[in-house]
């Protein structure tokens, strides 16, 4: 129909009666266009429903100014903190951002890689699905020396960058503090160790046990998806074991599953902090509202996709390179609330 | 440098010894190649750095398989679960996501809109900003005939969908409920009423009273962007009151005000529900961990961002045609916990 024929330079030109060539400098602003006849070139195409070329643009400057970002799970409260961080820093540099989630899986990463190459991202963004065991699906970016970066669920690369927190360092001052209160055996809700978050805060953890001179046992490492019914499940294994045997405190990779654990300890009577102790990792809202607050570990999501966005930015713009960077760490900060504070009864 | 000149299929054609008809036939899966050598072409084109011609195809289809998300805000667990039912709608049709934010401003969320214009997005999903209060900006979409889907926030225009719950049944009750409950001093925590979540909320609140007999007040209609920080400054205006003046249920639109704003309450002294009763709405996850939990409205943003896609390829395949629905209605259910249910203390 006729309203879908492509309205051109041609069309202003007739419209407002004046040449093609006029039309084409007045919409790149240029100053040999009086910045009247501009205003009304500018106010005929958005009439007539004009569109830029920068589509048909893109092709011959090999540029889409548009970046792919790969997350294991679009909805999460830290994966959304970190594309709020990305589309503000791409936004503001006028790049836009294409999204697709792997739902953990290895196989849906490797096709949503595909088509972010065929889509001709400038750039890719990735944070690990939980079962991602190479980088063979990233080939055609090094081959093509499309900048990758990786950030929270990372991968070492040669000439990609990471952004990441100190997982080893979080984990290390929180299992500090709750042995500093007098905490001797300590449980660990951990993760899958191929990713480096969750190996990383179980490492931290064990150091931690070791300068103090506490054995790690292997049965305290409880390792499932973190979720809520995993949280429910760690409960029901404390509760079935001996009285004398039961940890008195728990150290959670995540809010989730340590919010759920207390909840249910809560419910078979147990009193927390004084029975057992809990620290989490993340400052999800919800450790703000379970009663008694849940001690964990802030970082900023936000930060950590502005960082990542304008380093990749940065280096395709020529301003800095990515390359010769390894690693960018960032800030992370131990939150002491009641859940891990021994004797302070609320 | 070399290895950024673009691979060709007569570069795979050579390296194959092959001819590049019989490439091209391989790479579009042409049963008149044999299946081996569709094979090793395949195999080729990984090797070598092949990017299909999707883009450069794009130009010519006038289809660029991409839709555009525009939305308030990205860090919230409604928009989260929303874009992850549309990413997982979309991938499954071959569509990508492009997305952005307006954070709640009008003129952002006009930028957005003609970025996503000019990328040539084959259909617009959008959910409108806090303070939009027309549609002009998306005329260039309506002159285009370029499908335009509203969902959550969204506006009437003749010739677009919207995909909405029905937030006036669901304010009705809730404030019901809290009436059969006993109470009849009830608070309403509202939003913007420029929007229709929250005009329609207050609606559906405003009418149960009136169906009941009681009498609406204007003081009790406390409007705020509900933030925590809005639930706890409630909660202050509350605790100013003389006591026989206080509302004795508060009927939050969302579950983040209505939490800061019991834990406010909670920490002076109040019961709650036996002092003063709540509900909220979104079931957000904070809604399962206060103490009473929290009585709220659930309803599912996977389900909406997947029936908004849905409907929205449907129609850009010639399955259906969006122009002759006006809108789609998402069932949502009245959650009944502990923070509503008077004489029943926990």
């Amino acid at each position: 129909m006729a309203e879908n024929r492509e309205v051109t330079i041609y069309d202003i030109a007739k419209h407002l009666n004046i040449s093609a060539a006029t039309v084409s400098r007045g919409l790149n602003n240029n100053p040999a266009v009086s910045k009247n006849t501009r205003k009304r070139i500018a106010e005929a195409a958005l009439k007539l429903g004009y569109q830029s070329n920068t589509f048909a643009s893109s092709l011959r400057s090999k540029s889409t100014h548009t970046l792919g970002v790969l997350v294991p799970r679009l909805n999460s409260h830290f994966m959304s903190s970190v594309l709020a961080g990305m589309e503000k820093a791409a936004n503001k540099h006028g790049y836009n951002l294409i999204i697709a989630q792997s739902l953990e899986e290895a196989q849906n990463e490797k096709l949503n890689a595909d088509t972010m190459f065929n889509k001709r991202v400038d750039g890719l963004l990735i944070s690990l699905s939980y079962d991602t065991r190479t980088l063979d699906h990233l080939e055609p970016f090094f081959k093509r020396n499309i900048p990758v970066v990786f950030f929270d669920r990372v991968h070492p690369h040669a000439s990609s960058i990471s952004v990441v927190i100190n997982n080893y360092d979080a984990a290390y001052k929180v299992t500090s503090h709750l042995i500093e209160q007098g905490c001797r055996r300590i449980m660990h809700l951990g993760g899958n160790v191929l990713r480096n978050v969750y190996k990383d805060r179980f490492d931290g953890y064990r150091q931690a046990l070791k300068d103090h001179d506490l054995p790690f046992q292997e049965k305290w490492h409880w390792v499932s998806a973190l979720s809520e019914e995993d949280g429910t499940a760690a409960a029901s294994h404390i509760l079935d074991m001996p009285a004398s045997k039961r940890p008195d405190a728990v150290f959670s990779a995540n809010d989730t599953s340590a919010v759920y654990c207390m909840m249910a300890l809560k419910a078979a009577g147990f009193h927390i902090p004084d029975d057992i102790a809990f620290a989490g990792f993340n400052n999800d809202p919800i450790s703000k509202v379970i009663e008694p607050n849940l001690t964990t570990v802030d970082y900023s999501g936000e930060t950590m996709g502005d960082i990542a966005v304008n380093n990749l930015i940065n280096h395709l713009k020529g301003v800095s390179n990515l390359f010769s960077t390894n690693s960018i760490t960032l800030r992370a900060n131990l939150i002491i609330r009641a859940s891990s504070l021994k004797g302070s009864r609320q």
